[in-house]
C-alpha cells in the first residue's frame, strides 16, 4: 500500500516524518551556507504543521455523489478526511512548501478517490461529467509546478483520482524486454517488481521514492539516469489513456509511421486529456556493473566539452552530472566530515594533491559520472570516457566521491526542507538547449536570478548543474538560495525570482521546462514555448477528449483562452 | 535544380530515364524468377508511356489566379504544362505505376507551384485558402500509399506545391552538431551540403535520390542506416510548419517537457495540417570508417535472435538486414555472375565450404551487417556483434557480400520496374513488432500474402527482411511477387492482397505503416490502429489549423467521417 499514511509522511513538504537532514555529520556546510547568505541558520521560522491547525471548508460534493462513487470503487476507497483532502490539495513545489508551513489552503480537494482499475476510473470520469466535477489524476503527488492542485473555476468539485491502488507490474515479455505497468505503482514499486524477475525500468528522478508511473509519463520526466536509459518518453511503447470522451490505446509496437504520434501527444499531457492508466515500457536487465566516479575540471566550460565529446563519440554514459564552480563547491561543503580518521586524512592529502596539479573544490566543476551495464560495455565505456576526460584537463578522483554522491543523493531534498523551516528560500529549475547555446543561456539565466534574488534580499546563492545530455545538448538545471524574506513577501519573493529566469531562459533559447512540465506555475510561458497555433491546437485536442474540461482544469494551457 | 526534368525522370516509375536494371549478368535470376512465379519473363506487356498519349483535362484553374501566384513565386515557378502536371499527378506505389503504364490520369494536378521561401508559402495558402484550392506538399514525389495525388472532394483546383527551390542547407551548428535544412532538399543535396562541412544526417532510404527532408518527416520515414542513426523522427530537434492559420515553430531544444510534443505531432502530419519548410536537424561527422559483411544464420529465427542480442546488449549496428529464406535464395540469384573467372571460382569454392559446414543460400538467413564510425567504435562493435552471432549460429562471410549489397543496394528500385513492364506484379510492404511477436506476426501475415496472392493468379512468391531494428522489437519488410492478372483486373489484385497483409498486420500485433506513412493508401486501418478517440483529436487538430480543410485533403484520415 503505498498511501500518504498520517503521521508517517510529510505531507506538508518532503519525504517521510522520521527522515531528517543530516547536518550533523556535515560541520563544513552550514558556515559556508551562513557565509553565501548572510544570515544565521539554526533558528526554525516554520514549525511543521499539524492538522489541527489547518482549516478547510468542509467539502462541496453531495453524499448522494460519493455514495455513487463508492458504490464503484469501494467506501473504503473513497475519503473526505482532513489528511486526505489536504495531503492531495498541494504539491511539494516551494510555494506549496510555503503554503503548507503558513497552513493556508487556498484550494481544497473535496474528496480523495482510490480507483482499483480502469473500468473503475471510466466510470468514475462519467459520473465527474454528470455532476460537473473536476478531477485530478495523482501518482506520488511530487508536481513542483501545481499539477494536482485544484485550480479550476466553475466546478462543483474537485476529485483528487490517487492512482495508488493501480500499482501492480501486469505482465513482463523477457523476449521483447517490455513490461505493462499500472500508472500508480510508485518508483520502489516498479524497480521491486522488476527487480525481482531480473529487469529494472531505469528511471530514477531525485522524487523515485514519492512519484509514479503515470506522473512521470505526464509531466514527460526524466531520471538521473536518463542519459544512458532514456527520459520517460524514450521508454514507453504504447499506453492506455481514459478520456472523458472515449479510451486511447496505442499499439504495442516499437515505432510506427502511422500519422502524427498519439503516444507523444499523450505523454506530456499532465492530466488535462484523461487519465493514463496502463503503459508498456521498454526494460532492461539490472546492471552486473554498478560504477560510479568523480572527476574534477578546472572550470565548467571544460567539464561541458568532455559531456559534449562523450555524447557526440557516442559513448553516453548511463549518469552525468557536472556542477558548475559554485555548486561545486557547495557540494565540498556539503561532505561528510565524521568518520574514521585516516578517511579524513586521506581527503586532506587529495585535496592538497590536487591544489598542486591546479584543481580546487573552491575553483572548479566538479564530475560525477555513472556507467551501469554488463562488464565488457563498462569497461569500453570507462576507458573511453576517463582518456576522453583527461584531454580536456579532467582529473579523475576515482570510485570514494561517485560512491558517496550515489549514496547521499537522496539527502538534498531533505536539506531543503530543513532550509525552508530556517528561513531559506530555496528553489530550483530547469531547462536545455544545444550545445552552442549552453554556456551563454548558462550565464543568462544565473544573471537573471542572480540580479533578481539580489535584488530583494540581498544576498544571494545560484549553482547550476548539467545532468541530462543529448547529442546536440543538455539540461541546465540550477539551484538557487536567499535569505527568506519578511511574512507575506515569501511567495511574491519566489516568483519574482522564478519570473526573471523564466523570461531569460525563453530570451536566450531554452524550453520552460526539461522535466518537471507546466502545470500552472509554467502555462503562461506556454504560447513564446509552443505558439498560439500549436496551443490552440493542443486545446482542440482536449476540447475533443474532454469537452466538459473535467480533467485537471486550469492546467498546461495559459489561462487566457486567446489561444 | 533538382525538378522533375522531361526526358530525364521516369515520371511514370522509379528514377531516372537513363537508368535500367542490369539484367545482362546475372544469369541466374531470370530463370529463378521464372522457376518461382510458374511464368515466362522477357516479354513486355507494357511500354514506357509518351506524353502525348496521356489525356488530362485543362487545369481547372482560373487564369487570374494564376497570376496572382505567379506575382508571388515569379512567373518561372508557376507551371500547368502536362509535362510538370501528370509528373506531380501520382507518386511511385505500385498503383501508381500501373496507372502511368496505363495511360490513365483519374485526378489530376491543375498546377504546379514552386514557392522560394516560407513567406511565399504563407501567401500561397491564403491564396488557396480565398480560392477553394487543395494544396498537396510535394517534396521528391516518392510516396507509396497516395500521399501526393489529389483525391478531394469539392475543391475548385489542387496545385501541387513543390519543394524543389528550397533545397539549402541554411545554417550548419558544428558545437551542436545539428543543421538547419529547408524541406526540399532531396537526399543527395542535403548530403552533398553537409559532406563538405564534414558532416553527415546518415537518412538513406532506397528513395533517397528522389526523396526530400519535409516528406521524410512529414511521413516519419527511416533510412535504411536508422537502426544506428534513427528514424527521421528522431533526428528532427525542431521544424517549422506553415499552416493556413499561423506558424507553428518548435523550439531548438534536444528535449523539453513543456506539454504534450507539438513537434511529434508535426512529424507524421502527410501535409494534412501545413507545409514543413524547414527543421533542425541533428547531424553527425562523415564516419571514418564503413564497414559492410555479410552473415548466414541457419534460419531466419537464429538471425532475428541475433539482432535482438545485439540491440539489447547495447551494441546498436549501423545497418542490419536479415533475408528470410525466401529472400536469401532471390539475393543470391541477385548476385552477379560476370566478371573475372577467379572471383566465381572463389564464390563457389565458398558455397561448398558452407555446405559442408551446413549452410545454403537456398536454405538460410542471409544478414547484412553494417558499421560506420569512428576506427575505435566500429572495431569494439565488429567484435561484439561477430562474437555474438556466432554464437547463436551465425557464419561470417567477410566483407564481400557486404560491399557487393552496398554497391547495388540500389537496384532493386529499377528491378522492380522491369518486373512490372514484363507482367510482374511487385509490391512491398512493412510493418513493425515486439521481438516477442516477430515470428509469429511474420509468419502469419506471410500466410495471408501467400494465400490471397495463389488464390488469385495461381503462383506466388514472398519475401521478407527485417531491416530496422530496435531495443524491444524490429520492423519487417515484405516483397510479393505474383503473375499479373489480365488486363482491368491489375489493380483489384494488388488490392486483395495489400489487404489481407494488412489485416493480418492489424490483427496480429503490428502497425499498419513502419515507415512509409498513411496516405490513402492506409487510412482505412487507421481507426484500428490508433483508435477513434485519437482519430476525433488529429481531426480537431486539423481543424484548428486548416479548418478549411485545403491542406492534403483525403489523405490520413479516413474519408467516413464517423471519427
Amino acid at each position: 500500500m503505498s498511501d500518504y499514511e498520517e503521521g508517517k509522511t510529510r505531507w506538508w513538504g518532503w519525504g517521510n516524518v522520521d527522515q531528517r537532514f543530516d547536518v550533523e555529520n556535515r560541520s563544513r556546510l552550514i558556515p559556508f551556507m551562513q557565509e553565501s547568505l548572510g544570515m544565521e541558520l539554526g533558528r526554525e521560522r516554520f514549525s511543521d504543521p499539524v492538522l489541527d491547525e489547518i482549516n478547510i471548508p468542509e467539502p462541496r460534493i453531495a453524499s448522494e455523489i460519493l455514495d455513487t462513487i463508492a458504490g464503484i470503487v469501494g467506501p473504503e476507497n473513497v475519503s473526505t478526511t482532513k489528511f486526505q483532502r489536504v495531503s492531495h490539495s498541494m504539491g511539494k513545489s516551494y510555494r506549496d512548501s510555503l503554503r503548507y508551513r503558513e497552513r493556508k489552503i487556498e484550494r481544497a480537494i473535496d474528496a480523495v478517490v482510490w480507483p482499483r482499475g480502469e473500468d473503475e476510473v471510466v466510470k468514475v470520469l462519467r459520473i465527474a461529467e454528470d455532476n460537473n466535477l473536476a478531477v485530478i489524476p495523482f501518482g506520488g503527488g511530487s508536481s513542483v509546478t501545481g499539477g494536482v492542485e485544484p485550480v479550476s473555476a466553475g466546478k462543483t468539485a474537485t476529485l483528487s483520482l490517487d492512482m495508488a491502488r493501480m500499482d501492480r507490474v501486469l505482465s513482463v515479455d523477457p523476449t521483447s524486454q517490455t513490461a505493462v505497468i499500472q500508472a500508480g505503482a510508485l518508483g520502489p514499486e516498479v524497480e521491486d517488481q522488476l527487480n525481482v524477475q531480473g529487469f529494472t525500468l531505469g528511471h530514477f528522478p531525485e522524487s523515485f521514492d514519492h512519484s509514479a508511473l503515470g506522473g512521470w509519463i505526464a509531466t514527460r520526466a526524466s531520471g538521473r539516469q536518463s542519459t544512458g536509459y532514456g527520459d520517460i518518453e524514450d521508454m514507453v511503447l504504447a499506453l492506455k489513456m481514459v478520456t472523458p470522451r472515449g479510451m486511447v490505446e496505442t499499439r504495442k509496437v516499437p515505432n510506427t509511421a502511422a500519422g502524427p504520434s498519439v503516444l507523444q501527444l499523450c505523454i506530456g499531457s499532465e492530466g488535462i486529456l484523461g487519465v493514463i492508466t496502463e503503459a508498456t515500457m521498454s526494460i532492461r536487465p539490472v546492471p552486473d556493473v554498478i560504477d560510479y566516479r568523480g572527476l574534477i575540471f578546472r572550470n565548467f566550460a571544460a567539464g561541458v566539452s568532455a559531456i559534449r565529446e562523450m555524447m557526440q563519440q557516442g559513448m553516453a554514459p548511463t549518469c552525468i552530472r557536472l556542477s558548475d564552480r559554485a555548486e561545486t563547491a557547495l557540494a565540498n561543503a556539503f561532505r561528510h566530515t565524521t568518520g574514521p580518521k585516516w578517511k579524513r586524512q586521506g581527503e586532506d592529502f587529495a585535496l592538497k594533491l590536487l591544489a598542486r596539479r591546479g584543481y580546487s573544490f573552491e575553483d572548479g566543476a566538479f564530475m560525477i559520472l555513472g556507467l551501469e551495464g554488463d562488464r565488457d560495455e563498462v569497461e569500453y565505456l570507462r576507458s573511453g570516457i576517463l582518456k576522453l576526460c583527461r584531454n580536456l584537463g579532467g582529473f579523475h578522483l576515482g570510485t570514494s566521491p561517485g560512491r558517496q554522491w550515489y549514496e547521499s543523493r537522496h539527502d538534498t531534498a531533505y536539506f531543503r526542507e530543513q532550509l525552508i523551516n530556517w528561513g531559506v528560500m530555496v528553489d530550483t529549475l530547469e531547462t536545455a538547449t544545444t550545445w552552442g547555446n549552453l554556456l551563454h543561456l548558462y550565464g543568462e539565466v544565473r544573471s537573471a536570478l542572480r540580479s533578481a534574488l539580489e535584488e530583494q534580499a540581498g544576498r544571494a546563492m545560484v549553482t547550476c548543474h548539467v545532468s541530462h545530455a543529448y547529442r546536440e545538448g543538455a539540461s541546465l538545471y540550477y539551484t538557487f538560495f536567499a535569505p527568506m524574506l519578511p511574512e507575506g513577501k515569501e511567495e511574491v519573493q519566489w516568483e519574482e525570482a522564478k519570473h526573471a529566469a523564466s523570461e531569460a531562459i525563453m530570451k536566450y533559447g531554452g524550453t520552460i521546462s526539461h522535466h518537471h512540465g507546466v502545470g500552472y506555475e509554467h502555462a503562461s510561458w506556454m504560447p513564446n514555448e509552443v505558439g498560439s497555433i500549436s496551443l490552440a491546437a493542443i486545446k482542440a485536442v482536449k476540447e475533443t477528449m474532454d469537452p466538459d474540461d473535467i480533467m485537471n482544469p486550469g492546467k498546461l494551457l495559459p489561462i487566457t483562452r486567446e489561444g
